[in-house]
């Protein structure tokens, strides 16, 4: 039986083109669409397609595009483009050793994708050539923020061609390209488009905190092809910290030599880097955190410090009292000499001296500091750290640095040309752009924080309700997520950045008016997996560390629970979970990612049965749950066994409680009779108690499951009220309760 | 009622050490245990152990051990040494900068393991070390064969030490203590024990051939790490190949610059692995094969090659003609010249040339080597390869390496310090021996074949029935495995490798007479976790692959098929599925594992269920089978919407036929109504059918569903004969069918 029905839709799947060449006129005749329409155009898409049963998917289907960020602009066409074994790539006009690489690069992971052996012949003219690259010019020699990134892709039947001014265009459009290929049930090709894609802001960065914890140079490198992946054009490196110093100075070689634990990156490591970065079109802007975030220095060169030490290698996060001596000549003599060296060896225009989260304690202690404010007329560290900035920019100037620091840099006689990277926000922004000073937002990019990428994905460097001049907004460049390093390590850390960072991608490539959240977790999810090809371990980590601390590879039921977990988000894990950064970073939290989807899941299936009239329709959610509450008890042996998961216990407790509960109001909606006003007490009790973090980790379906009890206690006003009505007050009274 | 349960299990888990103690009396105190008698006990603390319920796991429990390989004498102790943040560790007599970086990454896996935060304070004295590790001298300066390996460790409840001649000797005992680290409801510990261990053979290796395919330098190192954790000593560097020249030649810059593909290893890189060999006390010996498997050396000099050329580089597998000309003297004089930079880069005092494969079809086409076997009286191909081996043999001499080369190179006038390794097997090493020649052994452990580990864990060197006598048996050094690289990619090769690597691991260096397979499985599953601490992806990227195929990550279903899945033995998969070098290797095939985990369980559920009496207990069987059933659909789904899982349908279409003939045989067996001929007939003509390739894949569930069928269809005869016969009539008639 079961067999036969799928042979029927196999055999019913075969000599579908003709059928899909006729796919809705509206959708496929040329229309062309401006971008501000194509979130919605996508959502039709998507509801044309859903759901996917077994005849659907036989059936002709309009294209579906996993295109992230989404460009600027397209036009959909007929027919499609095969992508087949004869598939070649040509270029015409301007062509270059970065440009073949990044051919090469494409075409294996085409390959891979495919399965298809390319038969890797140079095409002698250009009507064998199914995708023509045609380029102007090499672009910058050194990437720059004033880069000509933009691209045209035309597709058709016949060929694909990519128009770019410069490689670096081409690059962008050939990752557009890769994200276009599709497949069904006739092959893999792409569908007949027209884009034509530019950046909305010209900085779009990713910062790594190499310095809490050290990153090896793959996990640098392997970082670098997903942000060229969903066009990341910004590699901020984060070098220096109170917790290590991770670049080699030749010239004070104790800074990394005292400051490092020997895990820092040698000068040719830094080049290999840079040129790998630039290979992809991806600036590398290093940052050396000063005059505060410095113990690390003070470790091998005391005498730079406002106390006179001895310093150790910070071990713990947080803000720490050690800074630079804004007073003595030699502290400007060695930071001169330093900057110098690191001038000549990192090409960007810009250099980030960080600036942020000094509170001034060591210079409150030290008299000689406060003699000198004194003598000076300096009111206060405020005004101190103005005075240390000022003579930063200075040096920053003779190496020929443009000078970028966090908002606190934002200070009376900051020169016009320096960058403010705002943790603040985009009201901070806004000030600073009002007076003319480009600014690039962080707040609500902070990945470290552990916020689902809805979150991040409407946080904008200019909002809709932004009153910013046209001339003023042109200051807004851009913004970069940052992957602060307390928690993470080579193991984990891409799991940390991504997906979640190529939503962050999107809202700083693609037009505001992009905002679709659904569909952006749709695209997310194939982005996901495509970001594998690149050698990333984000999908494939958890599962690992899993195995590691059950000590066996039979982890079901741990994977069922932990889908559903989040680590705490801002800053509580260090509250709820106490470690150092000697701490080993493999524990429950380390393995739950930041965003359950199987609780979105859950979210999606309980909003569509609370929306339904007039019968509830329970079984999706049942069927949920039911397969939860299978898992436990085999989720309970293996914890009886494994000592590392110990702290997983409490959780298990809590996940087979709240799965009870959901099952019961379930049960009860299913048959229509409300409980008791006790029993929603009780339970909305013990939800309570289930949402409180345990190991650092939250569940992230007890929002669901709230929904579930208040709508089985809420069951007799639905005779009186709407559907929509009773779904509004529903969700009010869970809100209410979570307060 | 869930959470109560287990909380019970939970509460009654503590406080048991006491119990532990009190473990029973004949195992825990004391008793010395020669090795001979280790596989058994270990089976007796399985069955003591098994079934493992919620009542078992929380009384007190023997240790289970989970060393691999197995050591040469074990002796328990009673009592466990708790691991705890005040672990230390301390050393006692040799130190040296390779042991401490032993003790550090030890330490790291520890640490991740357990997730323990160790303090990294310096013990001042003996009495704070939690391991002592007690090293007279620092071994040979460069790996050698004839290293001391041995070492004891002694784990009491206060402390552990570990007494080693040579730091080599320590290494491989921290990797033993590593997997002496047990856990339960009260933490984790070491059990109290003695173990003396030294190796059977003094070679124990792996071949690599990144030749047919690159490898990058870190796919490299971390299976250096896991061959240091299994106790491997030899990294067999399969370097040339027609396919490939992957080493930089500074004397012959086009070997590697127009053999290589621009994929080869600096010999920087080559001196960095052989520094991060040595490190871990394993030697690297490289290969250069020839006068055969050369095509990539003809590529930049056709002069060296036995016909004209011009040569490229050759995209595909099996055995080709291209061979060096032995009767030139320039070719010698080459040869003289780039071995002797190799020796120079290679310290290691072997050095391998292969030698194999060579039909000597170019020399039958060239009159001028015709010529010059008339004239030197050489009377065949074979005899003009010996002369080949005479003069190679005088360069390597000249150059202070000993020849190592497949059993080809035992010819006449072969030196007594050659090395022959066998390709052929046990009775042509022996054959070797006898005539006094050193000899490894590699037939059996073609890890690229796609058997299972049991497969290879029952080759041995020297046989039980070997009539070498001893000082002939001297002559067998060991074995290596090899990995030879048609089908390997740097996404797939690990999973080859590894975890059936580990158990021809333990096969040379164990006791001949631990040859309990059900237990090596066992521990396998322990190793192949704890080896993924070191980077290995063999666990993980199978399901990556998957991801890549599908297009999402949602792949249950196709995990579950793809379990049961193994590659195709042998050299079919090139029949079954033909390929090139330049194809990419991220199909279904590449995904599937040698040796089915799942087939393996459903096997002892069947064989289980026909041993019992009198009546069947199928339910386990039918839960498994049930599961399967379940996962059909959503199959079918999946691949309808994923062009590269294509060749997937057919064997979706055998996987639910197997999965519902295997329900209606256990449906009969079930009711004790023994179904007609005509069904059984018809089922097993299907299962025949089932069973042919597909995708260059073979089920490896069919013989146990067959088992089923014939078991059904017997069941009249079952009351006339005991359980054991008629068993084993099911067994006989299931083999019958095979044929």
């Amino acid at each position: 039986m079961i067999p036969s029905l799928a042979l029927g839709v196999l055999t019913g799947s075969h000599d579908t083109i003709d059928e899909m060449k006729s796919v809705p006129e509206a959708l496929a005749t040329g229309l062309a669409i401006e971008l501000m329409k194509i979130g919605q155009l996508i959502l039709l898409l998507i509801s044309l397609l859903a759901p996917v049963t077994a005849q659907q998917t036989t059936s002709a289907q309009p294209p579906q595009l996993n295109l992230m960020p989404v460009p600027a602009s397209i036009q959909f066409g007929s027919g499609r483009l095969p992508i087949t074994s004869t598939f070649q790539v040509g270029t015409r006009n301007y062509s270059d050793a970065r440009l073949v690489s990044a051919i090469n690069r494409m075409m294996a992971r085409l390959a891979g994708r495919t399965g298809i052996t390319f038969t890797p012949t140079a095409a002698t003219n250009e009507s064998q050539v199914t995708l023509l690259i045609d380029c102007a010019a090499p672009g910058k020699t050194i990437p720059s923020l004033d880069e000509n990134e933009s691209y045209q892709l035309s597709v058709s039947d016949a060929r694909a061609q990519l128009t770019a001014a410069t490689v670096v265009g081409a690059l962008r459009g050939l990752e557009t390209f890769l994200q276009l290929v599709n497949g069904d049930a006739s092959g893999f090709y792409l569908p007949a488009v027209k884009i034509q894609d530019q950046p909305r802001f010209p900085w779009r960065g990713l910062l790594i905190d190499v310095a809490r914890h050290y990153e090896p140079m793959e996990v640098l490198k392997r970082n670098l092809d997903a942000m060229a992946a969903v066009k990341l054009n910004v590699f901020h490196w984060h070098l220096t910290e109170n917790q290590g110093f991770r670049i080699e100075s030749k010239k004070f070689p104790k800074l990394h030599g005292m400051g490092s634990d020997g895990l820092f990156y040698t000068q040719d490591q830094a080049r290999e880097i840079i040129a790998y970065a630039a290979e992809r079109g991806i600036r590398v802007m290093p940052e050396f955190d000063m005059p505060g975030h410095s113990t690390a220095w003070l470790v091998g060169y005391p005498e730079l410090g406002s106390l006179p030490g001895p310093y150790e290698i910070e071990r713990h996060a947080g803000i720490f009292d050690p800074a630079l001596n804004p007073t003595r000549e030699q502290v400007y003599k060695f930071l001169d000499t330093f900057i110098g060296e690191m001038a000549a060896l990192f090409p960007d225009a810009y250099m980030h001296i960080g600036g942020d989260e000094n509170e001034g304690k060591q210079w409150d202690k030290n008299p000689e500091i406060q003699a000198f404010m004194k003598e000076k007329g300096i009111k206060d560290n405020h005004a101190l750290q103005a005075y240390f900035n000022q003579r930063m920019l200075k040096i920053l100037q003779k190496h020929k640095k443009k000078m970028v620091g966090w908002d606190e840099i934002l200070q009376p006689g900051l020169p016009p040309d320096a960058v403010i990277q705002s943790w603040r926000g985009p009201t901070a922004l806004a000030e600073g752009a009002r007076k003319g000073y480009d600014g690039i937002l962080s707040n609500g990019y902070y990945i470290d924080l552990m916020y689902p990428a809805s979150q991040h994905y409407v946080a904008d460097p200019i909002p809709a309700n932004s009153t910013l001049t046209p001339a003023e907004a042109k200051h807004v460049l851009g913004g970069e997520a940052t992957m602060w390093g307390e928690y993470v390590s080579a193991e984990t850390i891409d799991s940390r950045i991504w997906p979640r960072t190529a939503a962050i991608a999107e809202r700083l490539w693609s037009p505001r008016e992009v905002t679709d959240i659904d569909d952006m977790y749709r695209r997310l999810g194939v982005i996901s997996v495509q970001l594998e090809e690149l050698g990333l371990t984000h999908e494939k980590n958890p599962e690992m560390l899993l195995r590691r601390l059950a000590g066996t590879n039979e982890i079901g039921p741990l994977v069922t629970m932990v889908s559903l977990l989040e680590p705490v988000k801002e800053y509580r894990r260090g509250q709820e979970r106490p470690s150092t950064m000697l701490s080993p970073l493999t524990g429950l939290v380390d393995a739950a990612q930041a965003d359950s989807e199987a609780a979105r899941r859950l979210s999606r299936q309980v909003e569509a049965m609370l929306s339904e009239a007039p019968q509830l329709r329970t079984v999706a959610v049942r069927q949920t749950l039911i397969e939860w509450r299978e898992t436990v008890p085999r989720l309970y042996l293996l914890l009886a066994q494994a000592p590392a998961l110990t702290e997983a216990k409490p959780l298990a407790d809590d996940f087979a409680e709240i799965t009870a509960i959901g099952l019961e109001a379930v049960d009860y909606l299913t048959n229509g009779a409300a409980p008791t006003a006790q029993w929603r007490d009780d339970k909305l009790a013990r939800l309570e108690q289930a949402a409180k973090p345990k190991a650092a980790l939250e569940f992230a379906n007890i929002r669901s499951i709230k929904l579930l009890v208040i709508a089985a206690s809420e069951l007799p006003s639905r005779q009186q009220l709407s559907p929509a009505d009773w779904k509004a007050r529903v969700k009010a009274l869970a809100n209410q309760s979570a307060k």
